[in-house]
């Protein structure tokens, strides 16, 4: 399905999908959106958000996503890799005792977050008060396809209830629809739920099911709508993060905002070839085998560092 | 992970987890809850719903149901297969046009209703306006780990966008840990948002992660709390509809409320064994091919019925 691209090729779609995107989302005479968080009130004199982007990227980076400009690609060396984890069971089947567990795990490793279902959020909260580990959930999971209120009311709740961090499924159906205005509206609506709680927005794309073109115009469309992440994959949907896809999202976002490989991240060197693609943010159930194998290489190339 | 029981036995597991699951629901002194519409008034001399419960089997049966205790065991013959089956597209890379294609297929074949995603819901009302088939959608969906507060707005929002009916998916979680109370308000809580809008309510199980004995206290608890039906499975969960946990779950709520048989029902043969095993309601994306098949059949064995 994903056909794959030279650089310069993908250089070329970029841009003509990003003026496409911006013209669709132009018509009727609607103001044009920004990049920006509506919300937000103080610009430097380009134009850039100078306040609320600024806290947000503040409370990414609190919240591990690592320096999102100043160290894409690798793992800082005074970082494990455990800061770039979301410790994650979304299965629904989980108890209450298994999350728990997964908040012990999260507190002795000291993950970036546990991402869990919404219904477990107070139960995590509990857990983790006093903790560096955020309670990080999703919303409209896994499918995208619930309409962005109801998305916007779970992720509020669960706002209110604890969450930190709100990781959304976009609706897909508009994009394979091309109803780009309704996924713009989908993903804003979320977000300016989020922002305006100063919690940080993930939005998943499913790029399992989607094609280059597919993959570069949500991209673009969620920098528009001021998500603060983009997701490759549920982990629900049939296929998970490549190496390729990071890459490529991460070319169409720029360095501004965070990009989170999940699905099939099972091992160090999983994670390290996406973090090395420009991942600032890992999913995985697999978090505490991949940060025991990072301490037995750490402790076998001593001052090598990566 | 299934035990298969024996029919004594399973008289036995009936009864001993209906007592226990009463006897759970009852403590700190609440009020025991009833199977009844908790917003009914009128009850007859022996305490049963005659007003909301008897309007409310009236919308069942209006809503292709079939007869729900005259008929149970088989497909009158005056009816079509079509009127059990709810025509289903849930992926959630399902385009505009695709569901249009269900909704134009729906009134072909007279299907009791379309089933499809929430955001879905007003497109599907616009394009089935003065037709038989209702419009279903799902909520909570297909993980059941959200906030019943959040099912019940999902649920709401879709009904005044126009959905007949909302199949939820319950809190697996709180089954499994034991939390039935959890469980009851889950399901409680979006049964009374339908019933004040006068919309049915099944409940999904999600069979293929649960052992006998859960399926049993979650069909108990569904009938307890007003549900509708009870429905077997997303699709979505790594199993279908069987044909021994159909007959499990008709055992259990009795005849007074309808079974659900979804997932893998792809043939005339496998949508008959779930009637005979009790199903009142089957759901499926292989509609138009059950359809075809019985015309075909019905053609070759005039006169024999079934």
């Amino acid at each position: 399905m994903a056909k794959q691209l030279t650089s310069t090729q993908l250089d070329k779609l970029v841009n003509e999908i990003t003026q496409q995107v911006m013209s669709r989302l132009k018509t009727d005479g609607t103001a044009a959106p920004t990049a920006h968080d509506p919300n937000c009130c103080a610009h430097d004199d380009d134009g850039r958000c100078v306040k609320h982007c600024s806290d947000r990227v503040q409370t990414v980076i609190n919240s591990g996503a690592g320096r999102i400009t100043s160290s894409l690609g690798y793992i800082p060396r005074d970082l494990s890799v455990a800061r770039f984890i979301d410790h994650t069971l979304l299965k629904p089947d989980a108890s209450a005792e298994e999350v728990a567990q997964l908040c012990r795990e999260a507190r002795e490793y000291h993950f970036a977050s546990v991402c869990i279902n919404s219904a477990y959020v107070p139960l995590c909260r509990d857990l983790l008060k006093g903790s560096d580990v955020a309670v990080c959930t999703v919303v409209g999971f896994p499918l995208g396809a619930s309409p962005p209120e109801v998305k916007a009311y779970e992720a509020q709740l669960a706002i209110q209830n604890g969450a930190n961090e709100i990781d959304m499924v976009m609706n897909i159906g508009a994009l394979k629809s091309r109803d780009l205005k309704a996924l713009h509206r989908d993903i804003a609506t979320v977000v300016a739920t989020c922002h305006a709680n100063n919690v940080i927005c993930k939005v998943i794309l499913e790029t399992s099911k989607l094609d280059d073109e597919e993959k570069v115009i949500a991209s673009q469309i969620c920098k528009i709508a001021g998500a603060d992440f983009v997701k490759t994959s549920t982990g629900f949907g049939g296929g998970g993060a490549t190496v390729g896809d990071v890459a490529l999202m991460r070319k169409v976002v720029g360095a501004d905002i965070g990009v989170k490989a999940s699905g099939g991240v099972r091992t160090l060197d999983d994670a390290q070839a996406m973090v090395k693609a420009g991942a600032t943010r890992i999913g995985a159930s697999a978090g505490v085998a991949i940060v025991k194998a990072e301490r037995g290489e750490k402790a076998a190339t001593t001052g090598k560092g990566y």
